[in-house]
């Protein structure tokens, strides 16, 4: 049966599409399975990051690239990493009419993914539905996310090229860089630029990049925009286009897939621990006894988890 | 000699303080010793959460907050978790001029922790020194929030009272909603009150709270400050003090401390389980093969760690 939903989806078929990805969104049995009939389709579209804090304007710039993309003719996946929570629910997903200006072109596809309640960053549901609109054949798959939380720095995980994007009043270019912003976009946008205060951010996040570049390379370039006006985005494409140039040219784009799919094996295989380990301290007697300990205060969670975790052990298999 | 340093931190002498924090920090093995030792001692300080998006102010209300506190001849630990990076690297961290007003009063201590490199939110060293300061008599100890990334949702896992900030443009109520944010708020703080757009985000918030109260015996409040001009501090301080009263009153605070340690255990169990986990895939031959596969795209990540993971096995022990 997921056979059929696989190769009916690689068919084009979009039903099957969404059918897959909310299996994969459930994470049950079958994502395993899935992942491993479509992983020789996966790895050809091109991933955008588009990350940053609250408020700034992500969604309605990956609205105006979405346009320019469709333009040019490719198809394009729009990916909302969306940190939404039991208190907010499905009404907020639901209301999620922004990018109506797409609704009913069926060159795009846009899903909204919740990460809340999985731990470590991006959650699988993500990165299983990214791959999902990979093998679906789609060009260009736009990862956005949403809010604060888990996802910003994570987005490098994922992407080809991350765009940072922020706006005047949220902070100078030395909190930025606290934040760990600077260090993961390959290019900043300011937007809201007719905003005061818009350009001394952008000279600002210019000197701080010119001091740290990163790759020899890649001078990170600041762009100023106003999604709002259609302002700048084009530019941004513009900018997009000559980082993918570069990572294609100077081999690191596979370099730099490598490194993420070493890190998803890393964080796949703690997710299956991690899942191991919830089951036994719901199932098994002696790990619910350590729990409550803890919980009452007896015990320190260090000293219980090192003795209960005595019992670990590992018949390591070859490959 | 770890036995000696903490009898010493007990005993009051800040350099033990000072030694045992950068243990923590470094995650060695003396840990789990240290936070067993210390453990009979934690749970005095009241702990303060301080979270929201960057470039809110929220340093300068900590900095108000702990005037306040001092003035009313409490002593005050502040954990500034900075999710730091390789790229901003230590100069950040020594940039950190502000607080000054409370760089020679030795009632304060205020000490800087990356998270950096830690999976999961709150890193373990943030958890640690929160115990470290608790275990050396702090009264109040205010953890904030410094930038983006994995900590503002999971600052509740530590706080007896969450102080969600906010300012006008980063966001309007739905969008905090959607970031989660909402959700974790005890008490909501719109700063930079002086801006436009500040009352409506607070009538904003005070509607979408009303319809979505969390608990009987809580409606979340939400104030207008001006940290830069101290206006807006005291109050703020009387409704954390009004909800350490209700917390108490109910019962909620074993509760909330309860679950906190629970979550612990759990996030130590597996921090743990992970180390052991990328200990030998760097040390197996097995588990390298398979991660090379995985590097080379010729395995997908969830097939792989389906078989890696296959010899994995429990013996849970009996408490």
């Amino acid at each position: 049966m997921v056979e059929e939903l696989v190769q009916r989806m690689l068919n084009g078929e979009l039903r099957s599409l969404a059918r897959l990805i909310t299996l994969v969104e459930g994470g049950g049995e079958e994502v395993p399975q899935i992942m491993r009939l479509i992983h020789p389709y996966t790895g050809r579209a091109y991933c955008i990051g588009v990350t940053g804090p609250l408020g700034v304007g992500k969604s309605t710039l990956v609205d105006g690239l979405t346009s320019l993309l469709r333009g040019k003719g490719l198809s394009v996946g729009i990916v909302a990493v969306d940190p939404s929570s039991p208190f907010s629910g499905g009404a907020i997903l639901g209301d999620r009419i922004r990018m109506q200006r797409h609704a009913l072109d069926k060159g795009v596809f846009i899903r909204s993914v919740a990460t809340r309640g999985s731990s470590g960053g991006l959650s699988r549901s993500s990165r299983g539905v990214v791959k999902l609109l990979d093998a679906f054949g789609k060009d260009i798959i736009i990862v956005e996310t949403v809010g604060v939380g888990q996802t910003e720095l994570d987005i490098v995980e994922i992407a080809d090229t991350t765009v940072v994007v922020l706006m005047p009043h949220t902070g100078d270019a030395v909190q930025t860089m606290k934040a760990g912003l600077l260090e993961i976009g390959d290019i900043m946008v300011v937007n809201k630029a007719d905003w005061g205060g818009a350009e001394y951010l952008v000279s600002e996040l210019e000197a701080v990049l010119r001091q740290n570049q990163r790759e020899s390379w890649w001078q990170v370039p600041v762009l100023a925009t106003q999604a709002n006006n259609n302002v700048g985005i084009d530019a941004l494409l513009g900018e997009i286009e000559r980082h993918a140039k570069a990572l294609e040219e100077t081999g690191q784009l596979s370099l730099r897939r490598r490194e993420q799919r070493k890190k998803e094996f890393i964080r796949v295989m703690e997710q299956t621990i991690r899942d191991r380990v919830l089951d036994l301290i719901v199932k098994d007697e002696g790990m619910a006894a350590f729990l409550k300990s803890v919980e009452k205060g007896e015990l320190d969670p260090y000293s219980a988890s090192l003795e209960a975790l005595g019992g670990l052990s590992w018949e390591p298999r070859r490959r």
